[in-house]
């Protein structure tokens, strides 16, 4: 694979030049040099410097078309103003990629250089790293690529992050938090190479064991997704900045309610990514991802010597969503042997104080192997009676002979210098172990939901429908036709119906004749509405007049409403009245969408009236939502009770509904070039069997 | 004050007798020793032992009748079987305390003779520490009067914890979290000193300067909610075991709501107790609480030199209530001449990866001394360019120079062994330092809930109001003397009205002719619903009539509901027809009471109808509630947008509605020995000035 090729010559070069060498100390040039050379890289670096014969001892090159032989890669230090030029060097030289550190491009709004430079190495099919980054460290190539002072400690995760002064600094903490990195990658203005490229590189390198991204603001989401779906380990993403997005202006419920961390949370859901909700979070679930296998089901087992951290243990279990079961009698009964009087065998297993070694192994080793149990968690409190390390290496040799690969265990110690040591025993030998019982079951957490996704995902099914789209963009069309942006709510619908979506049946009225006719057509009792794209606010221009029963109700409401909206708004354009089925009541949903910047067409489901207006009680996908996924959208809002009914009601037809959702998630994807925001609100959902009904529709196009 | 006096004698003695001292390692009574020598306490150091003459070097005394002068405290590590008869020896010594280390009372189901023992310890005027605990320590007094093998890392904050192991396990943390403490009370059993006890007595100790509490359950937390609200120092909880709590049948609506997370969350706010998520919160709140003072305002200011902790940090304020504003132009104006051109001046001020020092205490200096700042969080990204313990020195310095004691300042450095080494220099001088930015931003968001519920309290209000006790105690009596452990719903509205609650007329009628002569003086229309205390479910029954508008109405309901009870339970006692007024449609809501385990009598607020009945969206007060908390309660609900007044409706009359709640609170806690659960359910609240109807009632007495 071509594409792969390239960015191997990023991620692990056999040779390297460097553009920008030099003898300087401080300067960038000078420090990548000093780190290839101090992380004792093993393949050939060139220094690049014409003024130059020797940089810090090795051979310099005026240029690159001076180095004898091919490069793989070239990281470039030098000015902003330099790099077009360089680019085009090192592209006649057959260099296959740039690791740019360079920054001043589109960072401080210099965009029209930075598109030159992608321009100038796409032409010769050369990929760019950057530009404004730190640079690439891989341990397992012993490769410091980049101006950050040293390789990491050592570790199975590889870290790809947006902000380059953070992998700076996590570099350096790699050290003091004793849980290391296998390669750190500074992505920067992600010019060429994106978040996604590097998931997928990542995805295949097998000295990565877990991809972790910091990210601010991905570029192409879709790609993003795709890959992850992919991606044969876990992925887990700190996404940050989602208190500042949302606040631009939207024309749609949905709209106003689709912020970034709704949508964020949305897609990494569906493409089965991790979520770290903070720094230290990031790096202890990581931890947990790299070098543990996933949580494959609720049957979580802790095992402790202190009743509090088990008691923390158990209310953080709940929180993060898996509160503990209690083992069958058997299994109880054979832990009842590793422990004294007052012990517990119930969950947590409370082997007390008095445990030594032998307690905490052989129960561990029970525990572990029944084959009720998921995975373990073994919580211990220094005390003087006990040897933490000599713990510590129990369990791993428990694990071994096991011969269980498949079961997670996580570990917590807390205490002091003893216990810090048997941690970092610990997870140098490839158990995660962590300083507080919270943190160990939030890691466990993380080996669930990765799990957990990953299942959903294999059951997702299709999202394949019978629809009409052709239709659906002649009736775009011909709004465009008319000069318009948004369809009037007849339009809506029969854009909807494309797509079989139930709308309630809306016929144009032109005259009030017609009205008539179409209101015995659609059957009594009806509604009917002002059409106009020129009113939005129906209600407010007298516009709605609902539960009309015969003729001459009919034609005193086309009357009134036509004389209301002339009242109105005098010039308004008026297409006619809409001659609406009266739908039968039943609880109330909203559906909307929203074309996000990220992750296009993305899709709202809701409980209506105040649960939206007032508790934003809403969750999103990126469309298509499969039906697997619909489901789980009419499941996890606050509300769901009322969809399975409540007070006595009949549960509602979440099947149906489910179908709506899947149906128009395809709507707008498929119409996602047209398509801005839309709304379906209310939309009514019946008993089990009786379906659902679309009572008022809402499309604004995108602006051409 | 003598009490206080005795427990001087338990957390700072002159003179400590150690019963059951011993020479054999591994002896609790040798662990004793051997901490009170190493730690090189300045104080007498008595062993009693009959068997030796002296104890690791030091005289031992056969009892402590054997020991020339006084003894402050005993420290009693003998088996349970001896402690009554060490207790009774100590009380005639004369010794004002006793640290029971021992176990095997209470927690194994020995209750009796730990009872014993307090009594005992009562009748000399002795103090029992315990028992069932690891000990006291206490670095200012150079006192490890325990078996916790050292002395904590010296600091500010003091920890009393109701677990032994962890509390050991913390100890030996202090070391390698680089968090201290001053003083580690295990407090065990908790059979005679409380943790209310131990708040009370730290609250004046001057070493201490914020009081620690790992709580697994309060026993009295009417007492704990005094000293805490009187404490002149911030005071941080971490509550344990709340998943486990609120499972135990419950017979209102109220009750299964009322779990132990909503209850104890309630009471440490009323007591002003900030909380800890968890055991690394505690630990990093504590630091914050223990050395800075309160942040009295919401104008945080950051300075950062990296973006992505920027961004993490902004997150992290809005997630914990202080999201942040920018500051007044005259201020960026001046932050800007401590940055780069490409630096920011909004907040977080971004001085950039090139900031060195100076930018940094400058940019400091300005933001802690202008008037518009509470607060400054400084945060830290590991570079090359900078030195981070210099610019630890140097923000010491500036603040130092301020002269400025009342704006809390916390710092976050992410990176190495060199930030390691600067956060753990200024948590020596007196600056909390965390290793990511989220946990300085959360440490500030504890000194900012203290200042808030600090100035809560203060502008609290009273409750006072009038009452009839004595007619609603009549009441409840007449239906005891019935033979029934519940009121009625007539019986609970007289209750209710001899609290002034605003309940509809609800009259009883006992012939057709007397309902049709209440219904005429209540007015029509009227609702109508059976009366018996063997029917609690009115409705299935048949019992309920709404809407009645006229006399023959009157006649026909009388006898459809007799009729419908019969068949529905034909020995019930039937007292009569309820004649009751029909309120007009409002919002309703729902109160409630619990006479709550801990706190007593405990009060909740809710919206009715499937806001409390599928979101659970509810708040707890314990009881009585001021006014200022009962407009809190209606404020902290999700659905508190409604009595806001939403979709154009107006808003409803918070005021009569949060005095309701005060006059409710005022009834369970008046009537508090008769009453266990109560049911306002619906409560109707109208338009602003036009009050609240309390429709149904329900009382549930205590069984007696």
């Amino acid at each position: 694979m071509e594409s792969r090729k390239q960015l191997d010559s990023l991620f692990k070069p056999d040779s390297i030049a460097v553009i920008g060498a030099s003898n300087t100390p401080g300067k960038i040039g000078h420090s990548v040099v000093k780190n290839l050379i101090e992380s004792k890289f093993q393949g050939k670096i060139y220094p690049i410097n014409p003024k130059e014969d020797e940089i810090q001892g090795i051979k310099a090159y005026p240029t690159v078309a001076d180095v004898p032989g091919s490069i793989d890669t070239a990281v470039v230090t030098v000015p902003a103003k330099f790099v077009l030029g360089v680019t085009e060097e090192c592209g006649k030289k057959g260099i296959q990629s740039l690791i740019i550190i360079t920054s001043g491009f589109s960072e401080v709004g210099n965009r029209e250089l930075e598109q030159q430079i992608v321009d100038m190495a796409n032409s010769y099919h050369m990929r760019i790293l950057g530009p404004n980054i730190v640079g690439v460290l891989s341990n397992s190539n012993k490769m410091n690529a980049s101006f950050a002072p040293f390789l990491p400690l050592s570790g199975k995760a590889s870290l790809v992050s947006q902000s380059g002064a953070l992998l700076i600094a996590m570099d350096a903490s790699t050290y003091t938090r004793r849980i290391g990195f296998e390669k750190l990658i500074s992505i920067g203005n992600m010019s060429d190479v994106s978040i996604g490229d590097t998931v997928e590189w990542l995805s295949e390198d097998p000295e990565t064991t877990c991809i972790s991204l910091y990210i601010e603001g991905i570029k192409d989401g879709r790609q993003f997704m795709d890959v992850s779906r992919k991606a044969t380990k876990p992925i887990i993403a700190l996404k940050s900045g989602v208190s500042a997005h949302g606040a631009a202006a939207a024309a749609s419920h949905t709209g106003s309610l689709a912020g970034a961390a709704a949508v964020y949370g949305a897609a990494f859901q569906q493409a089965g990514v991790v979520q770290a909700s903070d720094l230290d979070n990031l790096f202890d679930r990581a931890l947990a991802l790299s070098l543990q296998p996933a949580l494959k089901g609720d049957n979580l087992l802790i095992i402790t010597n202190g009743g509090g951290v088990g008691v923390l243990a158990t209310d953080a279990a709940e929180r993060f969503g898996i509160p503990l079961k209690f083992a069958p009698k058997e299994v109880q009964d054979e832990l009842k042997k590793h422990m004294p009087d007052f012990g517990s065998a119930k969950n947590p297993v409370d082997i007390t104080g008095m445990a030594g070694t032998e307690w905490y192994v052989e129960s561990f080793r029970y525990a572990l192997s029944h084959p009720w149990t998921d995975g373990v968690v073994v919580l211990y409190c220094e005390t003087a009676v006990s040897n933490p390390l000599e713990i510590a290496q129990g369990i791993k040799q428990a694990m071994d002979e096991s011969g269980i690969t498949d079961k997670p265990v996580c570990i917590s110690y807390v205490g002091g210098e003893r216990s810090e040591e048997a941690m970092r025993w610990l997870v140098e030998n490839g158990i995660p172990a962590y300083g507080a019982p919270d943190v160990a079951i939030n890691a466990m957490a993380a080996l669930r939901e990765y799990a957990e996704m990953r299942s959903m995902m294999a059951e997702d099914g299709s999202t394949d429908v019978k629809v009409d789209r052709e239709k659906a963009l002649k009736i775009i069309a011909d709004a465009r036709a008319d000069g318009r942006d948004s369809l009037t709510e007849i339009e809506a619908k029969q854009v909807f119906a494309a797509y079989n979506l139930p709308v309630t049946t809306t016929l144009l009225s032109k005259t009030e004749d017609e009205a008539v006719k179409l209101a015995k057509e659609v059957g009594f009792p009806v509604v009917m509405k002002i059409v106009s794209p020129d009113i939005l606010h129906k209600s407010d221009a007298g516009g709605v007049k609902v539960n009309i029963k015969d003729e001459a109700g009919v034609r005193d409401a086309y009357q009134t409403i036509l004389k209301n909206a002339k009242a109105y708004k005098a010039e308004a354009n008026i297409h006619g009245i809409a001659i609406q089925e009266m739908a039968p009541w039943g609880t109330e949903v909203i559906l909307g969408s929203v074309n996000d910047g990220t992750f296009g067409p993305t899709m709202m489901f809701g409980l209506g009236g105040i649960f939206v207006e007032v508790l934003k009680d809403v969750t999103f996908r990126v469309a298509p939502v499969t039906k697997g996924q619909a489901e789980r959208m009419l499941g996890e809002i606050r509300g769901a009770p009322i969809l399975a009914g409540v007070r006595g009601e009949a549960p509602r037809d979440k099947k149906a509904m489910a179908e709506v959702v899947t149906l128009y998630s395809k709507m707008i994807v498929d119409l996602a070039s047209e398509i801005s925001e839309t709304d379906a609100n209310p939309v009514l959902v019946y008993e089990e069997g009786k379906g659902v009904k679309v009572v008022d529709a809402r499309v604004i196009l995108k602006k051409k």
